[in-house]
């Protein structure tokens, strides 16, 4: 039977600032990805967060991002190795706290923004990042762009990777997301998203803007939760993928 | 035999700003409070904190303090309840992170500056930071100044407690620190400050500015690393200990 | 003929992070109070509030706080008065850059929050708060609770002031608001606001929460833009008070 | 007579942390580069770094930088041109405030690390930045690295610009700044250094690391306050300078 994980990034409210459908969007998705106070999300946002997760039982990650608030994590920054390697450790431990208070424990680690796509690339940052996870603990597993460095690092330290896929984007031929500066780089048909997800998931297979079959390991699928349509959005794809016969479960459970 | 722990503040240095000796006075202290990037340290600091720690064989705990680096922590801010337990696991579980890494567990918890005073008073503060340290590992020690309503608090929620003295403060009648404000505050006299700690720790008795004796548990002994003639003072007040046949290490080891 | 001005805290956006309805209330204030990056704002929503600003002909005035993003300003800080001084004096300077390339001048500051209730009732910050004001430019108008410290100071170190008012809060029979945490503090019904309001701008007199008549300037009122039906208020408050035959100008038409 | 500026970037300290001998180094130059508060200073910091400005007759620059206090700056941040431009008049107009306090005006903005950098080689970039100075106050001088990007630009928004050199850098054949990374890329040799700076003040032209010689236009002098042998440098500089017929002078004084 096919098995596949949908994750979300919630969590990313900061202070008086609201951002995201959370508790809605927590009911459909088996993994949630929380903001861990670098580039969205603060002690008392983490605290809720963990708590509608719990709620909803719905596995917990780590999303480290870089330390950039006024940019959402989303503007790329040189950092070190080490730079890098010390950033996720840190947010890791923050949410785990969180996590520790209410007996469950980390399941992944999927890095967010700039940090995710640099690291998609750059096979040290993708290694330090990799590294990073591993001596915080081995066990949990490291989301990354489906054949990247990332999911290529974390297999070399010797970690369990998720290949994350997207349902709203694009693929070159080498299995990166069209930028999304380039026409055709974000997929705004739904039922075209929703069948290509099938056949990445079932065929491990996804057409690419160019028109070629390629390879594409479909672990995780992100959605998102920012606005009402977005969170309807979930909710179909999961019914639709049940119906396929699909099983939608978090990552921990069948990733090996 | 009588046994008392050193601990001194250190990985309070931010970015290239350097502070503290911590390499120096790590050699002789037993207890090391780390800053957990809240009111300094940042996360290379703290994984070279640790560092320094695990390999001078102090025992690691959380120093955590409030989110303000321009004040170094020592403002006091009005925060929740909710918000001041949020903001202990957040920096606990931070450099939880960088200690497991090294294969080391942490030790205890000593909230830092305005944060420490205002809970030594402020009983709803206290416990919520309290209730913070347990939810994240009860088998954590926490560390508030001797008689407050931090080390009560502690007690209160089920956690060990240490209290905390300090060799160089003068203190009131009611075993609270005389405000650095008024004259006699603090003690300079190097021997003075020795044979005021050495009583602590044996009698269990301090005289305090008024003249009187007053009651005091000393389990841990705060000193300092700013300086060569700090780090000198704690090399002098450890052999002195050691000479009058107190054992100095680490508060886990002999606290219950 | 009477005058009164109608202000709003706007710009209180950060990164990707939105709040309020800026370009809807702006269209109906006469002066706007502009967060400075401190507790809200950031460069960019700075340049963008400004240019709302200065498109709706709205006067444009420094909204400065505390640093505190997280507690978005409102928790109390025990900050000196030569911090609390340089806080407003570097706040002031942000926002002035921004109106300096619109060709416009500053023509208030309006401290926020917790900064703004302090100053209310502390003699000693409110002067330092005054005297930053005064020292950057004394031709500022500062704006504070009408009655408090704050305004006092103002009127102390040289500077013009507006006694601001508030149309949906109780006051104490000192002049003072009414705690939220009372009940009552809050005033809900809309006709009844808007009939104090006109009462303080025409009478200079608003009934205690005791039921005493007690004395208020009300030279500006304060006004929201959080949320559709705030604005609407906005405009109907605007609508009455021009019905009544008071002009709704900026402060810095009659201030003296 | 040939007139040079020397220049040090001063106010970097914050909070607790200190960092570089303001004082004494002011005591030498003729223009200072104050940190604005983002990779470098804080309110209180530059107040007080103006006040030694200020006494000792030193001209007032900004020194805006990118906001990454954790990395002082230095770390490359991919932002867009407005991003940039915001970010300049921001820090620039905080620092004007401090700078109007004490009755003096700004006489010049010379971006920080990474954004120095990064501008010397970005056109647009550059543009932004020069935009954001001019729109501020267009009878600022824009300090760049001699014949970069940054300085073009200046001249194309219709800037003054000083050109600016390194006493203790090597440089390529086409005027860039020799990588650090790349040996060879500091000048360790004070007689070498001082024989250089005079060569590109009186001729104009400096030997690259290639062993060619390159047009260079010296018109201030970058001079670093870190460290005590680095203030007695500075004194030699200016003493050598002088001895040499050169007048050392802030540069609002012969920029045209």
């Amino acid at each position: 039977m096919f098995k596949v994980d949908l994750n979300s990034d919630i969590g990313e409210s900061f202070g008086d600032y609201k951002l995201g459908l959370d508790s809605d969007v927590a009911k459909h998705i088996s993994s949630a990805n929380i903001a861990c106070g670098f580039h969205a999300g603060d002690p008392i946002v983490m605290a809720k967060t963990v708590d509608i997760a719990v709620r909803e039982k719905v596995a917990i990650g780590a999303h480290p991002g870089f330390l950039d608030l006024m940019g959402f994590g989303r503007r790329e920054m040189k950092v070190t190795a080490y730079e890098a390697k010390s950033y996720i450790k840190y947010q890791i431990g923050a949410l785990w706290a969180f996590a520790k208070g209410k007996g469950v424990e980390l399941q992944h680690v999927k890095p967010h923004g700039a940090l995710y796509n640099m690291a998609a690339k750059d096979a040290e940052l993708a290694f330090a990042i990799a590294e990073g996870v591993y001596e915080v603990d081995k066990n949990l597993i490291l989301v990354g762009l489906a054949n990247s460095e990332l999911t290529l690092a974390g297999k070399k330290v010797g970690l369990r990777v998720a290949n994350e896929v997207f349902a709203d984007r694009a693929y070159n031929s080498d299995g990166s997301l069209v930028s999304r500066k380039k026409e055709g780089a974000v997929i705004h048909d739904t039922e075209l998203a929703i069948s290509r997800v099938l056949r990445m998931v079932k065929e491990g297979k996804v057409e690419s803007i160019n028109g070629e079959d390629i390879n594409i390991q479909a672990d995780t699928i992100c959605v998102h939760g920012d606005n009402p349509q977005a969170v309807v959005f979930v909710e179909k794809i999961r019914s639709v993928l049940v119906a396929e016969g699909i099983e939608v479960v978090s990552m921990g459970s069948f990733i090996k």
